[in-house]
């Protein structure tokens, strides 16, 4: 674990935002050590107190390398794509501004569950929660994958038109989310987001992927993450807000 | 107008995320023009559905030049420092970090005051927005600025240690928002962060933004944007959640 050049810090009982760039090491065969599961949440804390060399980070995850110090899911996938050829120079910008849509997607889902404040219990919003998740299912998610879809059909499949990039399997790993928050809703659109859908396959037929995603490194959706399926929160779209 | 390079477009009536956009477009002596604040917000509409060349953008503020077209604040602004060397390569993913931390805070402050949902009234979720103001005011606006703070305090009073960048400008206009939003809040906390309180002094003494913040261009923030003052959401802050 010394070896690795890289130094991941996440959070290790959920696989929030710490996923997206899991998923980015193992799409570019980027070695590196997952430094919290293997050693316990206490190993942040010094990064975030600001007791480490270099940059100060905001809040996990965050990617340390000698004196390096990468935060912002988005931020990190974009200098390791660049970094590592997962994405040419003039196509970074592109793939950096459709993942930071993604991760907007994925704070809004959070948002659903805690729509008031990160630090108060469900139970003690959940009468704003519901409102919030009904947007949020008729509204937000609609406007969302139309977007990424049309994305998927001008570039044959893939958002850039290439091969599978890091915001391609950002998107995937989003819209995996959302099937688990949201079974109801999702199930009532199944059939409108057909390119969304391929990406399964795609990311599943990734010999990297695939092999991370059959392991016991990949941690199933849990009920403290970003996507939670509270039963609540949930329920079929009939209509929707964007066309 | 037709002679600018970049094309910007964001909703003509309110600062909002577009003043990250502008302020980085003047620290740089960056030509650009304004296009919807000149022609209208309809002048918008065509890229968000798709009828234009090159990438659909999610949202304003998007910027175009010939067939690229870029969206989400802080990768504007990253794009546009590193391409007209506003920032070293080397520092550029420091900045952008540090930046889409900027951007966070003032989604934040956004969700105060819309908790629920964007599309629905202030005074529909009026309840929701004063708690979630509370652990905002008490909580977040600390815990963001503490942070900000101690990278000045390393960079020795900009974050990148060097001359001023649009990551010390998107914090100064962030910092503005707060002190226009919460200004109870701000006045009992306002020897808390020296370091940010002196940006002002040095951005007013840049000679490009102190003509464009005398100019007509500069919009004041008003009740519409992301910072907006509700007195039913400002109050003193007498205990914080961070230290």
């Amino acid at each position: 674990m010394t070896e690795a050049p890289y130094a991941l810090y996440y959070w290790p009982s959920i696989p929030g935002r710490g996923e997206w760039v899991r998923l980015t090491f193992h799409l570019g065969g980027i070695a590196y050590a997952d430094v919290a599961r293997d050693e316990g949440a206490q190993a942040i804390m010094p990064f975030l107190k600001g007791e480490r060399p270099g940059a100060r980070p905001f809040a996990p995850p965050f990617v340390v390398r000698g004196e390096e110090v990468l935060w912002q899911t988005a931020n990190i996938c974009d200098v390791l794509a660049r970094r590592h050829g997962l994405v040419s120079g003039t196509d970074a910008p592109r793939a950096d501004q459709l993942l930071m849509t993604v991760m907007d997607l994925a704070a809004e889902a959070h948002d659903t569950h805690h729509p008031i404040a990160t630090g108060l219990y469900f139970e003690d919003q959940q009468e704003a929660a519901e409102e919030a998740a009904t947007a949020f299912r008729q509204e937000r998610i609609p406007k969302f994958l139309d977007f990424f879809e049309s994305h998927l059909e001008a570039g044959g499949g893939t958002l850039l038109g290439h091969e599978l990039s890091h915001a391609d399997v950002g998107l995937w790993h989003a819209h995996q989310g959302l099937l688990h928050a949201f079974p109801i809703a999702m199930a009532s659109m199944v059939d409108r987001w057909p390119r969304i859908r391929a990406l399964d396959e795609a990311v599943r037929a990734h010999e990297a992927l695939a092999a991370y995603l059959a392991s016991d490194e990949r941690m199933p959706f849990n009920s403290d993450g970003i996507f939670r399926h509270y039963p609540a929160l949930d329920a079929e779209v009939t209509s929707t807000g964007t066309s």
